[in-house]
Protein backbone atom coordinates (compact mmCIF):
# COMPACT_ATOMS: atom_id res chain seq x y z
CA UNK A 1 0.00 0.00 0.00
CA UNK A 2 3.26 2.05 0.12
CA UNK A 3 2.23 6.05 0.80
CA UNK A 4 -0.82 4.93 1.42
CA UNK A 5 -3.07 4.68 4.32
CA UNK A 6 -4.78 1.52 4.29
CA UNK A 7 -7.27 1.42 1.72
CA UNK A 8 -11.19 1.24 2.75
CA UNK A 9 -11.21 -2.47 4.57
CA UNK A 10 -14.08 -5.04 3.52
CA UNK A 11 -17.27 -4.25 5.70
CA UNK A 12 -16.41 -0.70 6.58
CA UNK A 13 -19.72 1.49 6.68
CA UNK A 14 -19.82 4.90 6.83
CA UNK A 15 -22.19 6.40 9.11
CA UNK A 16 -22.62 9.73 9.56
CA UNK A 17 -25.40 12.21 11.61
CA UNK A 18 -25.25 15.46 13.19
CA UNK A 19 -27.83 16.00 16.39
CA UNK A 20 -30.23 18.42 16.71
CA UNK A 21 -30.25 20.97 19.72
CA UNK A 22 -27.18 23.05 19.09
CA UNK A 23 -27.53 26.51 20.61
CA UNK A 24 -26.79 29.54 19.49
CA UNK A 25 -22.87 30.67 19.79
CA UNK A 26 -21.75 33.81 20.85
CA UNK A 27 -18.61 35.74 21.08
CA UNK A 28 -16.40 34.11 23.73
CA UNK A 29 -18.92 30.68 24.14
CA UNK A 30 -16.67 28.16 25.00
CA UNK A 31 -17.24 25.75 21.99
CA UNK A 32 -15.63 22.69 23.05
CA UNK A 33 -18.00 22.83 25.90
CA UNK A 34 -21.03 23.35 23.98
CA UNK A 35 -19.87 20.72 21.23
CA UNK A 36 -19.09 17.88 23.79
CA UNK A 37 -22.82 19.06 25.73
CA UNK A 38 -24.41 18.35 22.37
CA UNK A 39 -22.15 15.13 21.88
CA UNK A 40 -23.11 13.56 25.07
CA UNK A 41 -26.92 14.64 24.70
CA UNK A 42 -26.83 12.69 21.67
CA UNK A 43 -25.47 9.79 22.84
CA UNK A 44 -27.69 9.52 25.70
CA UNK A 45 -30.56 9.80 24.12
CA UNK A 46 -29.27 6.96 21.45
CA UNK A 47 -27.11 5.16 23.89
CA UNK A 48 -24.57 5.07 21.36
CA UNK A 49 -20.97 7.17 22.07
CA UNK A 50 -18.53 8.55 20.72
CA UNK A 51 -16.18 6.31 19.65
CA UNK A 52 -12.30 6.09 18.89
CA UNK A 53 -12.04 6.53 15.03
CA UNK A 54 -14.86 9.17 14.81
CA UNK A 55 -14.41 12.67 13.18
CA UNK A 56 -16.67 15.57 14.92
CA UNK A 57 -16.85 17.88 12.08
CA UNK A 58 -18.11 21.74 12.79
CA UNK A 59 -18.81 24.51 10.62
CA UNK A 60 -16.64 27.52 10.50
CA UNK A 61 -19.34 29.49 11.03
CA UNK A 62 -19.91 28.21 14.36
CA UNK A 63 -16.17 28.40 15.04
CA UNK A 64 -16.39 31.93 14.08
CA UNK A 65 -19.30 32.95 16.28
CA UNK A 66 -17.51 31.44 19.54
CA UNK A 67 -14.01 33.69 18.17
CA UNK A 68 -16.18 37.09 17.86
CA UNK A 69 -15.45 37.02 14.13
CA UNK A 70 -18.37 39.12 13.89
CA UNK A 71 -17.93 42.90 11.82
CA UNK A 72 -20.90 45.12 11.01
CA UNK A 73 -22.09 44.27 7.66
CA UNK A 74 -21.30 48.08 6.79
CA UNK A 75 -18.10 47.18 7.00
CA UNK A 76 -18.30 44.08 4.68
CA UNK A 77 -16.16 45.34 1.64
CA UNK A 78 -13.60 46.40 3.74
CA UNK A 79 -13.60 43.15 5.90
CA UNK A 80 -13.26 41.47 2.51
CA UNK A 81 -10.48 43.85 1.81
CA UNK A 82 -8.48 43.09 4.99
CA UNK A 83 -8.98 39.53 4.93
CA UNK A 84 -7.62 39.24 1.30
CA UNK A 85 -3.88 38.72 -0.06
CA UNK A 86 -4.77 38.74 -3.66
CA UNK A 87 -7.30 39.21 -6.47
CA UNK A 88 -8.10 36.19 -8.12
CA UNK A 89 -10.65 37.47 -10.64
CA UNK A 90 -13.77 39.68 -10.37
CA UNK A 91 -17.15 39.77 -11.84
CA UNK A 92 -19.33 42.92 -12.00
CA UNK A 93 -22.86 42.44 -10.09
CA UNK A 94 -26.41 43.90 -11.09
CA UNK A 95 -28.20 47.04 -9.20
CA UNK A 96 -25.46 48.61 -8.06
CA UNK A 97 -23.54 46.13 -5.59
CA UNK A 98 -20.15 45.95 -5.65
CA UNK A 99 -18.31 43.29 -7.91
CA UNK A 100 -17.65 39.75 -6.37
CA UNK A 101 -14.59 39.39 -5.82
CA UNK A 102 -12.26 36.21 -6.02
CA UNK A 103 -9.77 35.96 -3.30
CA UNK A 104 -6.85 34.25 -2.50
CA UNK A 105 -7.27 35.42 1.17
CA UNK A 106 -4.90 34.97 4.18
CA UNK A 107 -5.52 31.19 5.00
CA UNK A 108 -4.51 30.30 1.14
CA UNK A 109 -8.03 29.55 0.05
CA UNK A 110 -9.29 30.88 -2.86
CA UNK A 111 -12.93 32.17 -2.13
CA UNK A 112 -15.84 34.54 -3.32
CA UNK A 113 -15.54 37.27 -1.39
CA UNK A 114 -12.74 36.08 0.94
CA UNK A 115 -14.89 33.72 2.66
CA UNK A 116 -16.92 36.49 4.44
CA UNK A 117 -20.32 35.07 5.53
CA UNK A 118 -23.77 36.90 5.37
CA UNK A 119 -25.75 33.89 6.12
CA UNK A 120 -26.92 32.64 9.82
CA UNK A 121 -25.26 35.61 11.21
CA UNK A 122 -26.73 37.95 13.50
CA UNK A 123 -28.62 41.02 11.92
CA UNK A 124 -26.35 43.76 10.62
CA UNK A 125 -23.67 41.73 11.02
CA UNK A 126 -21.02 39.65 8.59
CA UNK A 127 -18.90 36.61 9.65
CA UNK A 128 -15.16 36.49 9.19
CA UNK A 129 -13.39 33.04 8.96
CA UNK A 130 -11.62 31.71 12.02
CA UNK A 131 -8.15 33.29 12.45
CA UNK A 132 -6.88 29.76 12.56
CA UNK A 133 -8.78 27.04 11.43
CA UNK A 134 -6.52 24.42 12.29
CA UNK A 135 -5.92 25.68 15.16
CA UNK A 136 -9.17 25.72 16.09
CA UNK A 137 -9.31 22.33 15.19
CA UNK A 138 -6.28 20.99 17.62
CA UNK A 139 -8.42 22.89 20.22
CA UNK A 140 -11.39 21.71 19.92
CA UNK A 141 -9.90 17.99 19.45
CA UNK A 142 -7.66 18.34 22.86
CA UNK A 143 -11.29 19.36 24.56
CA UNK A 144 -13.02 16.27 23.06
CA UNK A 145 -10.55 13.61 24.13
CA UNK A 146 -10.23 14.61 27.26
CA UNK A 147 -13.99 14.82 27.71
CA UNK A 148 -15.05 11.67 26.02
CA UNK A 149 -11.29 9.85 27.19
CA UNK A 150 -10.94 8.81 23.41
CA UNK A 151 -7.25 8.64 22.09
CA UNK A 152 -8.27 8.81 18.14
CA UNK A 153 -10.33 11.65 17.71
CA UNK A 154 -10.37 13.25 14.52
CA UNK A 155 -11.64 16.74 14.05
CA UNK A 156 -12.64 18.77 10.86
CA UNK A 157 -13.72 22.76 10.48
CA UNK A 158 -15.45 23.15 7.26
CA UNK A 159 -16.41 26.05 5.38
CA UNK A 160 -19.51 26.01 1.83
CA UNK A 161 -17.21 26.77 -1.36
CA UNK A 162 -18.19 27.15 -4.88
CA UNK A 163 -15.54 26.00 -7.75
CA UNK A 164 -14.54 26.66 -10.94
CA UNK A 165 -16.52 24.27 -13.72
CA UNK A 166 -18.88 23.22 -11.83
CA UNK A 167 -22.38 24.45 -10.38
CA UNK A 168 -23.33 23.97 -6.64
CA UNK A 169 -21.05 24.64 -3.85
CA UNK A 170 -19.53 22.01 -1.85
CA UNK A 171 -18.54 21.77 1.55
CA UNK A 172 -14.80 21.67 2.43
CA UNK A 173 -12.37 21.43 5.10
CA UNK A 174 -10.21 24.51 6.12
CA UNK A 175 -9.71 23.45 9.52
CA UNK A 176 -8.07 19.51 10.65
CA UNK A 177 -6.72 17.96 13.94
CA UNK A 178 -6.34 14.02 14.08
CA UNK A 179 -7.08 12.55 11.13
CA UNK A 180 -5.34 12.57 7.19
CA UNK A 181 -6.27 15.04 5.01
CA UNK A 182 -5.25 13.23 1.75
CA UNK A 183 -4.69 9.78 1.14
CA UNK A 184 -1.83 9.26 -1.09
CA UNK A 185 -1.92 6.23 -2.93
CA UNK A 186 1.07 7.36 -5.20
CA UNK A 187 3.29 4.46 -5.29
CA UNK A 188 0.36 1.87 -4.54
CA UNK A 189 -0.90 -0.60 -7.44
CA UNK A 190 -4.16 -1.16 -8.90
CA UNK A 191 -6.14 -4.19 -8.72
CA UNK A 192 -4.18 -5.31 -11.73
CA UNK A 193 -0.76 -4.78 -10.16
CA UNK A 194 0.05 -1.93 -12.35
CA UNK A 195 1.20 1.48 -10.42
CA UNK A 196 -1.23 4.22 -9.62
CA UNK A 197 0.64 7.83 -10.23
CA UNK A 198 -1.82 10.53 -9.65
CA UNK A 199 -4.16 9.53 -6.89
CA UNK A 200 -3.95 11.54 -4.19
CA UNK A 201 -7.93 11.50 -2.44
CA UNK A 202 -8.58 14.76 -0.74
CA UNK A 203 -9.87 12.78 2.07
CA UNK A 204 -11.25 15.69 4.20
CA UNK A 205 -13.07 17.30 1.32
CA UNK A 206 -14.91 13.94 0.77
CA UNK A 207 -16.26 14.17 4.93
CA UNK A 208 -16.65 17.65 4.37
CA UNK A 209 -18.98 17.23 2.03
CA UNK A 210 -20.72 13.88 3.35
CA UNK A 211 -21.32 15.40 6.92
CA UNK A 212 -22.91 18.57 4.76
CA UNK A 213 -25.31 16.05 3.24
CA UNK A 214 -26.79 15.73 6.93
CA UNK A 215 -26.20 19.12 8.59
CA UNK A 216 -27.96 21.39 6.05
CA UNK A 217 -27.95 25.15 5.39
CA UNK A 218 -30.77 26.15 7.21
CA UNK A 219 -31.50 23.56 10.09
CA UNK A 220 -29.37 24.94 12.70
CA UNK A 221 -27.13 21.55 13.13
CA UNK A 222 -23.51 22.69 12.73
CA UNK A 223 -21.78 19.42 14.21
CA UNK A 224 -21.66 16.33 12.43
CA UNK A 225 -20.33 13.06 13.44
CA UNK A 226 -18.37 11.07 11.05
CA UNK A 227 -17.95 7.26 11.85
CA UNK A 228 -16.37 4.67 9.44
CA UNK A 229 -13.27 6.54 8.28
CA UNK A 230 -11.45 5.32 11.29
CA UNK A 231 -8.08 4.23 9.44
CA UNK A 232 -7.29 7.74 8.39
CA UNK A 233 -7.40 8.53 12.36
CA UNK A 234 -4.21 7.86 13.97
CA UNK A 235 -3.16 6.92 17.41
CA UNK A 236 -1.60 9.48 19.62
CA UNK A 237 -0.90 12.88 18.80
CA UNK A 238 -1.19 11.97 14.94
CA UNK A 239 -0.05 14.21 11.67
CA UNK A 240 -1.93 17.25 14.05
CA UNK A 241 0.77 19.24 12.67
CA UNK A 242 -0.78 19.06 8.85
CA UNK A 243 -3.74 20.05 9.67
CA UNK A 244 -6.47 21.45 6.41
CA UNK A 245 -3.58 23.58 5.01
CA UNK A 246 -2.43 20.90 3.44
CA UNK A 247 -4.79 21.03 1.21
CA UNK A 248 -4.15 24.47 -0.39
CA UNK A 249 -2.51 24.30 -3.96
CA UNK A 250 0.24 27.05 -3.65
CA UNK A 251 -1.01 29.58 -6.14
CA UNK A 252 2.65 29.11 -8.22
CA UNK A 253 1.75 25.80 -9.05
CA UNK A 254 -1.61 26.63 -9.76
CA UNK A 255 -2.82 26.61 -13.35
CA UNK A 256 -5.60 28.53 -12.54
CA UNK A 257 -4.16 31.03 -10.23
CA UNK A 258 -5.56 34.10 -12.26
CA UNK A 259 -9.28 34.12 -13.26
CA UNK A 260 -8.95 34.14 -17.10
CA UNK A 261 -10.11 37.37 -17.95
CA UNK A 262 -7.63 39.39 -15.58
CA UNK A 263 -5.01 36.87 -17.14
CA UNK A 264 -5.92 38.00 -20.53
CA UNK A 265 -5.70 41.80 -19.75
CA UNK A 266 -2.65 41.72 -18.06
CA UNK A 267 -1.25 40.17 -21.33
CA UNK A 268 -3.06 42.69 -23.83
CA UNK A 269 -1.01 45.04 -21.51
CA UNK A 270 1.67 43.64 -21.31
CA UNK A 271 1.85 42.89 -25.25
CA UNK A 272 1.13 46.09 -25.95
CA UNK A 273 3.84 47.55 -23.92
CA UNK A 274 6.22 45.68 -25.60
CA UNK A 275 5.50 46.79 -29.06
CA UNK A 276 3.88 45.72 -32.36
CA UNK A 277 6.04 42.61 -33.59
CA UNK A 278 7.81 43.35 -36.96
CA UNK B 1 -38.39 26.31 2.10
CA UNK B 2 -39.35 27.61 -1.92
CA UNK B 3 -37.17 26.32 -4.48
CA UNK B 4 -35.00 23.95 -1.90
CA UNK B 5 -35.82 20.32 -1.62
CA UNK B 6 -37.06 20.01 2.21
CA UNK B 7 -34.01 20.22 4.28
CA UNK B 8 -32.28 17.60 6.20
CA UNK B 9 -35.39 16.51 8.30
CA UNK B 10 -34.06 15.89 12.66
CA UNK B 11 -32.55 12.46 12.72
CA UNK B 12 -31.87 11.94 9.02
CA UNK B 13 -28.76 9.75 9.33
CA UNK B 14 -26.40 8.61 6.30
CA UNK B 15 -25.41 5.12 5.69
CA UNK B 16 -23.08 4.29 3.11
CA UNK B 17 -21.32 1.25 1.87
CA UNK B 18 -20.07 -0.85 -0.74
CA UNK B 19 -20.37 -4.41 -1.04
CA UNK B 20 -17.13 -6.77 -1.96
CA UNK B 21 -17.29 -9.58 -4.70
CA UNK B 22 -18.02 -7.04 -7.80
CA UNK B 23 -16.58 -8.72 -10.73
CA UNK B 24 -14.32 -7.81 -13.34
CA UNK B 25 -16.43 -5.83 -15.99
CA UNK B 26 -15.43 -7.05 -19.38
CA UNK B 27 -17.32 -5.15 -22.79
CA UNK B 28 -20.73 -6.20 -23.42
CA UNK B 29 -21.37 -7.40 -19.91
CA UNK B 30 -24.70 -6.27 -18.72
CA UNK B 31 -23.88 -3.93 -15.92
CA UNK B 32 -27.59 -3.89 -14.34
CA UNK B 33 -27.42 -7.59 -14.23
CA UNK B 34 -23.93 -7.34 -12.59
CA UNK B 35 -24.81 -4.37 -10.29
CA UNK B 36 -28.21 -5.97 -9.17
CA UNK B 37 -26.84 -9.30 -8.32
CA UNK B 38 -24.16 -7.58 -6.30
CA UNK B 39 -26.95 -5.60 -4.59
CA UNK B 40 -29.00 -8.95 -4.15
CA UNK B 41 -26.29 -10.92 -2.60
CA UNK B 42 -25.04 -8.03 0.22
CA UNK B 43 -29.09 -8.04 1.06
CA UNK B 44 -29.49 -11.59 1.44
CA UNK B 45 -25.93 -11.47 3.60
CA UNK B 46 -27.41 -8.79 5.76
CA UNK B 47 -30.75 -8.79 5.67
CA UNK B 48 -31.15 -5.43 5.03
CA UNK B 49 -32.23 -4.99 1.39
CA UNK B 50 -32.39 -1.63 -0.80
CA UNK B 51 -35.25 0.62 0.15
CA UNK B 52 -36.99 3.50 -1.60
CA UNK B 53 -35.06 6.38 -1.34
CA UNK B 54 -31.67 4.94 -1.62
CA UNK B 55 -29.02 6.18 -3.83
CA UNK B 56 -27.03 3.57 -6.23
CA UNK B 57 -23.86 4.98 -6.79
CA UNK B 58 -21.55 3.22 -9.89
CA UNK B 59 -17.79 4.36 -11.06
CA UNK B 60 -18.08 5.57 -14.58
CA UNK B 61 -14.90 2.90 -14.65
CA UNK B 62 -17.39 0.03 -14.51
CA UNK B 63 -19.90 1.60 -16.45
CA UNK B 64 -17.16 2.55 -19.69
CA UNK B 65 -15.55 -1.47 -19.09
CA UNK B 66 -19.67 -2.89 -20.17
CA UNK B 67 -20.22 -0.18 -22.80
CA UNK B 68 -16.27 -1.37 -24.42
CA UNK B 69 -15.26 2.04 -24.13
CA UNK B 70 -11.51 0.82 -24.22
CA UNK B 71 -8.39 1.34 -26.31
CA UNK B 72 -4.98 0.63 -26.87
CA UNK B 73 -3.00 2.68 -24.52
CA UNK B 74 -0.31 3.42 -27.76
CA UNK B 75 -3.15 5.72 -29.05
CA UNK B 76 -4.21 7.43 -25.26
CA UNK B 77 -2.79 10.90 -27.24
CA UNK B 78 -5.22 10.56 -29.94
CA UNK B 79 -7.90 9.34 -27.81
CA UNK B 80 -7.59 12.42 -25.75
CA UNK B 81 -7.71 14.68 -28.59
CA UNK B 82 -10.63 13.05 -29.50
CA UNK B 83 -12.36 13.14 -26.12
CA UNK B 84 -11.51 17.13 -26.72
CA UNK B 85 -13.97 20.10 -27.17
CA UNK B 86 -11.29 22.51 -25.98
CA UNK B 87 -7.84 22.77 -24.08
CA UNK B 88 -8.06 24.29 -21.50
CA UNK B 89 -4.15 24.29 -20.44
CA UNK B 90 -1.25 22.63 -20.81
CA UNK B 91 1.20 22.07 -18.47
CA UNK B 92 4.67 20.85 -19.68
CA UNK B 93 5.89 16.95 -17.81
CA UNK B 94 9.27 15.78 -17.45
CA UNK B 95 10.78 12.46 -18.75
CA UNK B 96 9.57 13.43 -22.59
CA UNK B 97 6.13 13.05 -21.35
CA UNK B 98 3.49 14.26 -23.46
CA UNK B 99 2.21 17.30 -21.81
CA UNK B 100 -0.86 17.15 -19.54
CA UNK B 101 -4.14 18.40 -21.13
CA UNK B 102 -6.41 19.80 -18.68
CA UNK B 103 -9.59 19.84 -21.23
CA UNK B 104 -13.31 20.46 -21.70
CA UNK B 105 -14.32 17.15 -22.96
CA UNK B 106 -17.35 16.34 -24.78
CA UNK B 107 -19.81 15.84 -22.24
CA UNK B 108 -18.81 19.35 -21.14
CA UNK B 109 -16.55 18.55 -18.21
CA UNK B 110 -13.22 20.12 -17.42
CA UNK B 111 -10.80 17.20 -16.53
CA UNK B 112 -6.64 16.16 -16.69
CA UNK B 113 -6.77 14.07 -20.30
CA UNK B 114 -10.10 14.84 -20.84
CA UNK B 115 -11.10 11.94 -18.65
CA UNK B 116 -9.47 9.08 -20.16
CA UNK B 117 -8.37 6.66 -17.57
CA UNK B 118 -5.10 4.25 -17.43
CA UNK B 119 -5.38 2.57 -14.03
CA UNK B 120 -7.26 -0.23 -12.99
CA UNK B 121 -7.66 -0.72 -16.89
CA UNK B 122 -6.62 -4.50 -18.43
CA UNK B 123 -3.35 -4.30 -19.74
CA UNK B 124 -2.26 -2.32 -23.07
CA UNK B 125 -5.85 -0.43 -22.40
CA UNK B 126 -6.93 2.89 -21.42
CA UNK B 127 -10.24 3.63 -20.71
CA UNK B 128 -12.88 6.67 -22.53
CA UNK B 129 -15.71 7.90 -20.31
CA UNK B 130 -18.96 6.41 -21.19
CA UNK B 131 -20.81 7.93 -23.75
CA UNK B 132 -23.65 9.29 -22.14
CA UNK B 133 -23.02 8.98 -18.40
CA UNK B 134 -26.86 10.33 -17.85
CA UNK B 135 -28.23 7.66 -20.01
CA UNK B 136 -26.22 5.05 -19.00
CA UNK B 137 -27.65 6.56 -15.17
CA UNK B 138 -30.98 6.22 -16.46
CA UNK B 139 -31.13 2.51 -17.77
CA UNK B 140 -29.25 0.92 -14.77
CA UNK B 141 -31.85 2.84 -12.65
CA UNK B 142 -34.84 1.36 -15.03
CA UNK B 143 -33.28 -2.30 -14.22
CA UNK B 144 -33.24 -1.96 -10.62
CA UNK B 145 -36.23 -0.34 -10.35
CA UNK B 146 -37.97 -2.93 -11.76
CA UNK B 147 -35.71 -6.02 -10.31
CA UNK B 148 -35.97 -4.62 -6.71
CA UNK B 149 -39.39 -3.44 -7.10
CA UNK B 150 -38.94 0.02 -5.61
CA UNK B 151 -40.11 3.21 -6.81
CA UNK B 152 -37.87 5.98 -5.49
CA UNK B 153 -34.20 4.78 -6.66
CA UNK B 154 -31.62 7.36 -7.37
CA UNK B 155 -28.31 6.08 -8.91
CA UNK B 156 -24.91 8.08 -9.75
CA UNK B 157 -22.43 7.13 -12.05
CA UNK B 158 -19.00 8.72 -11.09
CA UNK B 159 -15.55 9.56 -11.49
CA UNK B 160 -12.51 11.10 -10.07
CA UNK B 161 -11.57 14.61 -10.71
CA UNK B 162 -8.87 17.63 -9.74
CA UNK B 163 -9.94 20.92 -8.93
CA UNK B 164 -8.16 24.17 -9.10
CA UNK B 165 -6.61 25.43 -5.98
CA UNK B 166 -6.78 22.91 -3.72
CA UNK B 167 -4.74 19.50 -3.75
CA UNK B 168 -5.84 15.68 -3.82
CA UNK B 169 -9.11 14.58 -6.32
CA UNK B 170 -12.46 14.33 -5.20
CA UNK B 171 -15.26 12.03 -6.63
CA UNK B 172 -17.77 13.99 -8.58
CA UNK B 173 -21.21 13.09 -10.80
CA UNK B 174 -20.83 12.79 -14.13
CA UNK B 175 -24.15 10.81 -14.25
CA UNK B 176 -27.50 11.16 -12.85
CA UNK B 177 -31.29 9.40 -12.62
CA UNK B 178 -33.86 9.97 -10.11
CA UNK B 179 -32.29 11.91 -7.58
CA UNK B 180 -31.79 15.80 -7.46
CA UNK B 181 -28.29 16.99 -8.27
CA UNK B 182 -28.23 20.31 -6.50
CA UNK B 183 -30.49 21.86 -3.91
CA UNK B 184 -31.25 25.71 -4.70
CA UNK B 185 -32.03 27.06 -1.10
CA UNK B 186 -32.04 30.44 -3.15
CA UNK B 187 -35.05 31.90 -1.93
CA UNK B 188 -35.33 30.60 0.94
CA UNK B 189 -34.67 31.71 4.30
CA UNK B 190 -31.78 31.12 7.04
CA UNK B 191 -32.02 30.13 10.86
CA UNK B 192 -32.38 34.34 11.26
CA UNK B 193 -35.44 34.56 8.84
CA UNK B 194 -33.10 36.72 6.52
CA UNK B 195 -33.02 35.28 2.45
CA UNK B 196 -30.41 32.80 1.65
CA UNK B 197 -29.58 34.53 -1.47
CA UNK B 198 -26.35 32.20 -3.10
CA UNK B 199 -26.26 28.80 -1.60
CA UNK B 200 -27.10 26.07 -4.55
CA UNK B 201 -25.65 22.94 -2.78
CA UNK B 202 -23.90 20.37 -4.89
CA UNK B 203 -25.50 17.26 -3.92
CA UNK B 204 -24.78 14.54 -6.47
CA UNK B 205 -21.17 15.46 -6.44
CA UNK B 206 -21.45 15.39 -2.36
CA UNK B 207 -23.12 12.01 -2.97
CA UNK B 208 -20.28 11.08 -5.00
CA UNK B 209 -17.68 12.48 -2.59
CA UNK B 210 -19.19 9.97 0.46
CA UNK B 211 -19.27 7.22 -1.77
CA UNK B 212 -15.77 7.40 -2.45
CA UNK B 213 -15.01 7.43 0.94
CA UNK B 214 -16.49 3.35 1.55
CA UNK B 215 -15.41 2.49 -1.82
CA UNK B 216 -11.51 3.06 -1.90
CA UNK B 217 -9.36 3.12 -5.43
CA UNK B 218 -7.77 -0.05 -5.21
CA UNK B 219 -10.28 -2.29 -3.39
CA UNK B 220 -12.17 -3.51 -6.36
CA UNK B 221 -15.52 -2.13 -4.85
CA UNK B 222 -17.41 -0.14 -7.54
CA UNK B 223 -20.64 0.28 -6.15
CA UNK B 224 -21.94 1.97 -3.19
CA UNK B 225 -24.97 2.28 -1.46
CA UNK B 226 -25.98 5.77 -0.01
CA UNK B 227 -29.02 5.47 2.40
CA UNK B 228 -30.37 8.60 4.36
CA UNK B 229 -30.86 11.58 1.16
CA UNK B 230 -34.23 10.33 0.16
CA UNK B 231 -35.61 13.69 0.65
CA UNK B 232 -33.79 13.80 -2.92
CA UNK B 233 -35.06 11.23 -4.65
CA UNK B 234 -38.59 11.94 -5.91
CA UNK B 235 -41.59 9.50 -6.47
CA UNK B 236 -42.49 8.22 -10.16
CA UNK B 237 -40.01 9.48 -13.11
CA UNK B 238 -38.82 12.56 -11.14
CA UNK B 239 -36.03 14.57 -12.53
CA UNK B 240 -34.34 11.85 -15.11
CA UNK B 241 -33.80 14.55 -17.52
CA UNK B 242 -32.12 16.86 -15.60
CA UNK B 243 -29.31 14.80 -14.95
CA UNK B 244 -25.78 15.40 -13.73
CA UNK B 245 -25.27 17.47 -16.95
CA UNK B 246 -26.86 20.24 -14.88
CA UNK B 247 -23.87 20.32 -13.05
CA UNK B 248 -21.52 21.74 -15.56
CA UNK B 249 -21.04 25.19 -15.67
CA UNK B 250 -21.45 26.63 -19.39
CA UNK B 251 -17.85 27.66 -20.04
CA UNK B 252 -19.00 31.20 -20.95
CA UNK B 253 -20.12 31.73 -17.24
CA UNK B 254 -16.97 30.53 -15.95
CA UNK B 255 -14.58 33.32 -14.69
CA UNK B 256 -11.34 30.28 -15.03
CA UNK B 257 -12.51 28.74 -18.76
CA UNK B 258 -8.75 29.68 -19.48
CA UNK B 259 -5.93 28.59 -18.16
CA UNK B 260 -3.81 31.69 -16.71
CA UNK B 261 -1.12 31.59 -18.71
CA UNK B 262 -2.71 30.34 -21.92
CA UNK B 263 -5.41 33.65 -21.13
CA UNK B 264 -2.16 35.98 -20.48
CA UNK B 265 -0.51 34.28 -24.18
CA UNK B 266 -3.62 35.16 -25.92
CA UNK B 267 -3.87 38.85 -24.59
CA UNK B 268 -0.15 39.18 -24.62
CA UNK B 269 -0.18 38.25 -28.29
CA UNK B 270 -3.15 40.37 -28.85
CA UNK B 271 -1.91 42.83 -27.26
CA UNK B 272 1.01 42.98 -29.25
CA UNK B 273 -0.93 43.28 -32.29
CA UNK B 274 -2.74 46.07 -31.23
CA UNK B 275 -0.23 48.43 -31.21
CA UNK B 276 2.38 50.30 -28.66
CA UNK B 277 0.21 52.67 -26.88
CA UNK B 278 1.12 56.19 -27.94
Amino acid sequence: MSGSLADAAPGDRLAVWAPDGFPEVRPGDDLAALVGDLLAADARASGDPLRDGDVVVVTSKVVSKAEGRVVQAADREQAITDETVRVVATRERPDGLSPLRIVENRLGLVMAAAGVDESNTPDGTVLLLPVDPDASARGLRAALRARFGLDRLGVLVTDTAGRPWRDGLTDIAIGAAGVAVVDDLRGGVDAHGRPISVTVTALADEIAAASELVRGKTAGRPVAVVRGVGRYVPAGDGPDAEGARALVRPSADDLFREGSAEAYARGFADGRAAGTPR
